[in-house]
């Protein structure tokens, strides 16, 4: 035990106040975010449920989207079925005509995808949604990749890329029903860069129900990427599809 | 890349229907939660600041607790500031006298604790709210027990009592705060037997605007107790004291 029983609740390591400190220049408004109206956005593995969800709510709200795929012809067809103006062109050519590409990939595949285009995602926004877990009889559970999560090994390999986390906690059958009409949750976004993270956070905010919450840095996504396993467990214990709000802000 | 482009979405892993199952009985209600008001509580480092207000919020709802530091003198003390008819005692009297026996140490004193208090725990309920996070200049992140997780630490040092996680992303100035009515967030709860979970559930719910959501097995825990890495970064920029909500549940 330590000398204190003061246990590190959610509250530490907030600075003291300090009487004799120099007024600082006002906080920028946390919810002053850019207009990313006129920004294209490509999906990576766009075909699979959770791309697919995605591209369909971000076209639905009038984002321009590309959807990525191996096969050119099979993002085609899958950006016709979703419709709502999606185009589909293999991962490279998604990746160079988009300036925000969402990375939608099951985590088998992350690391052999990210090597590959890392020219072609040279310079862009990145936003990583890849939930690194295992499945065996008692569920889901967490993989723990060697960069520490699915976003640090997408920085480690991209260096000339701008990292983000975001979209984690959202359910692929509701983002695809056509009859849901919001996504109520809030989208925890994960980066170095204020300028990056609230670019993710204003993406968020454009699908109607959803907020984008600045969580903190890439060194803290291994959490936020995990947790998709608790929210599975209380899916099935709740027949649901669960997403999180954060309360008080 | 694997042959398929689906992501592992939080929907993964649900059985596939089969028309051959023989039908199920009813699943039961999640809901049905037992009545715990008569069990008494112990709170292990109910002199801190979580501990506190964890004490305080459990008696204001009208459950018997005691809180238990080293010395039982400043239990008693802590005791008498907190009100509510909460009593002191040393960790070892708390421990032997508590139904339920949350544990609210700080990270580093939690191994010393519970393996002095092996004994005195044994056939106890133990509830497991602690969060081992490191600070440096970049704020707060996650530390990674051997065991994985701090629940899963306890569990190994305990093998007598049935350990629960939960309790892990209350702001300690709202749960201190006696203006505070309610506190408006859910409490995820882990653990391996559905009796345990339900308790504590219960317990949770028993505290104004708290609601028991159960969020998986023990090894899923670490993630859920080094969120409050995240939010601790969301407290800074929104100058909030998050709480979480599960959505659709």
């Amino acid at each position: 035990m330590t000398t204190s029983d003061n246990a590190p609740a959610q509250d530490a390591g907030k600075p003291a106040s300090n009487g004799d400190a120099k007024p600082k220049a006002p906080a920028k408004d946390p919810w002053d975010l850019p207009d990313v109206s006129g920004l294209v956005v490509g999906v990576l593995g766009g075909t699979g449920d959770q791309g697919r969800g995605l591209a369909y709510r971000l076209a639905r709200a009038g984002q321009k989207v590309i959807v990525g795929s191996r096969s050119a012809d099979r993002a085609r067809t899958a950006a016709e079925e979703i419709g709502s103006g999606v185009e589909g062109a293999d991962n490279a050519h998604c990746a160079r005509r988009s300036d925000i590409v969402i990375v939608a990939v099951p985590w088998e595949g992350h690391e052999a995808l990210l090597t590959a285009l890392r020219e072609d995602l040279s310079g862009k926004l990145v936003v990583d949604c890849v939930n690194p877990l295992g499945f065996d009889k008692k569920g889901a559970y967490a993989l723990t990749p060697a960069e520490g999560s699915a976003a640090e090994q997408a920085a480690a390999l991209l260096p000339d890329s701008r990292v983000v986390a975001a979209f984690h906690h959202l359910s692929a059958v509701l983002l695809q029903d056509p009859d849901v009409e919001q996504i109520d949750t809030d989208v925890m976004v994960l980066g170095e860069s204020r300028a990056d993270t609230d670019v993710v956070q204003a993406l968020a905010g454009r699908i109607p129900g959803m907020r984008g919450v600045y969580s903190g840095r890439l060194r803290n996504a291994h959490q936020v990427e995990s947790l998709v396993a608790n929210l599975i467990s209380a899916n099935r214990r709740y027949k649901a599809h669960a997403g999180l709000r954060l309360t008080d802000v």
